[in-house]
């Protein structure tokens, strides 16, 4: 919510497309063996060798998916790429390459879009991918981003939302509901800056909830885990519109049911004070609340030995037969069937 | 340009944006063995054997790349998809699959995102790719469309733009600067029906040059025959940006200089009738037309015997050290050195 209004700004145009993507690009290192080519040729050449491919794609666009009003472009471009490293960590996969595309408008200057893509340089180097190409061109209004992520995995090892099978257990990584919790937080701050610019916020009891919202973390250190501990996921998907609808898309694709304990569902402590805050039942927040990031998968009961210790793992429920429907187990012990609130782009 | 007022329209919020990805890629066969996971999980899953991968991405905006008064959106989705097709050919590699991300205000009919994607269709059929993934969303003005396409070589057989060497001959494919003039008839069409809505205009002296524009073909099949001719093109460029642009990257990246005969370049009879039409240079036009979607490569002179019969190609100059610059030689045998003048997003 802080402008700078001092910085000095370069308009886009003073360097042409070409100029542009090499201005923007020039930090980029090439990490991988498998990057044959990078950036700067007709495409990228990689060699993934007898390894299965992923690949997975992710738009973002101004006004939908971010509000730059809130939003430091950084921490975006670092977003861009989590959204899309996500995907790929879901099919059990190591993510090696990535394609960054954005479409611009005049109104940016040079200066923005280095730090938009500082924030995906950053990210790359944390998740060592490499950057290998992508396209730069101007758009009428706002900000575009679309990233395409590639990875590799040994054939045996891919995890597909469909091979949960009844009696395993459910599992999700980390904690739910913080992203969307972080969300609310921002957007009253932002009601509050305009009735008074000079109202600085104290958002001291929100920081986790607001770094959720807005450098969220993609959880390779879950895949990595998984294959130290030993446990292949029967099934598995990245939880970005939130627990009740990713849960709904594992149990149609491997046809089967479930039962979902709300008491297990796992809840920071700032989600929880921040719910009462805002009168919103927290359960329905970790259910529909999306952006968490967190890996939802399931196991065979035999590997629960392996993972019950692990502070990162919860197991949140089991997969029945399909007859039995998909249903949240309340506190209260009633049962009632889960229903997809996940985020709509195209709802008003 | 003429607007069917009677069809009806389904709001896009009608079907969600899973429902929406469901509706539009239905209709969507996997063909190839290495797409082992297509649309529906969190990525897809390729596996292209031993083989290394090209992987290019292209992005395209309403009113940047296209304006949607002349270009119907069946061909605008064909000619996306061939803009990055033709990415993977100039690397002299098989296009196998695409991703495809569109952004897309309310503004568009869902029976619009149909037409759009039977053009998708209609090219990832004709292509042979399989269309694996994608993602829709909305957007506040406009449409955008981002494909990502991946295809496979081997090792041996790349071609980059680097691999040029003084002596090598400098051939294209087809003819140049259609599309460009078929761009002056499209506008100058839509100019005339501005002023008079009723004035139907008589396209018969342009037709190849419009569908140059509208229905531009990408030069799979001179991979193809180069194969099959036995001959490796030592470097190689798709044409986007006007011939003289993409001679100076090869150049350029392979460190080398070269000569540009004018009175070699390939131009059909309409391209130089529309010329003398609008009072434009062909010569002109070749040079930084743009949007031909031929290829340009260089090969060895002693490959010229095998491909010297072939109407598809045209030797149009020579590669020399890189000492001697990049020039033209003129009709008149003057030489003057290339200047690259192509098409610029960011310039207004």
């Amino acid at each position: 919510m802080i402008e700078d209004k001092n910085q000095s700004k370069t308009p886009l145009s003073e360097l042409g497309e070409f100029g542009l993507i090499d201005h923007l690009t020039k930090n980029f290192k090439i990490n991988h063996v498998s990057t044959i080519k990078g950036i700067g040729d007709d495409a990228a050449v990689l060699d993934l060798k007898n390894n299965q491919i992923v690949v997975t794609t992710d738009m973002l666009v101004e006004g939908v998916h971010f509000d730059l009003s809130y939003m430091p472009l950084k921490h975006l471009g670092y977003k861009a790429m989590i959204v899309n490293l996500s995907d790929v960590y879901a099919m059990n996969a190591e993510a090696k390459q990535v394609t960054v595309s954005i479409a611009v408008s005049n109104r940016f200057p040079l200066e923005a879009l280095e730090e938009l893509y500082s924030g995906i340089e950053t990210a790359a180097k944390i998740y060592n991918v490499d950057v290998v190409g992508g396209d730069t061109t101007s758009s009428t209004t706002g900000l575009i981003i679309s990233i395409t992520a590639i990875g590799s995995v040994k054939t045996d090892e891919v995890a597909y939302r469909s091979g949960a099978k009844p009696n395993d257990l459910l599992v999700v990584s980390g904690d739910l509901g913080a992203a969307y919790m972080g969300l609310q937080v921002l957007e009253r701050e932002k009601e509050v800056f305009k009735v008074n610019p000079q109202n600085q916020p104290d958002l001291e009891n929100y920081t986790y909830i607001i770094e959720r919202q807005l450098k969220p973390e993609a959880r390779k250190d879950i895949v990595k885990l998984l294959k130290d501990l030993e446990v292949k996921p029967t099934s598995m998907i990245d939880i970005s519109d939130g627990l009740s609808s990713e849960i709904m898309h594992l149990c149609k694709q491997s046809e089967v049911g479930c039962e979902l304990y709300e008491n297990k569902i796992p809840l920071d402590p700032q989600v929880i004070s921040t719910c009462e805050e805002f009168n919103i039942d927290s359960t329905t927040v970790a259910l529909n609340g999306g952006e968490d990031y967190e890996l939802l998968f399931t196991i065979s009961q035999q590997d629960f030995e392996k993972i019950k210790a692990n502070p990162n793992l919860t197991v949140i429920g089991f997969i029945k037969e399909k007859s039995a429907g998909m249903h949240l187990i309340t506190r209260a012990e009633t049962s009632i069937p889960l229903k997809a609130q996940g985020w709509n782009s195209f709802s008003s």
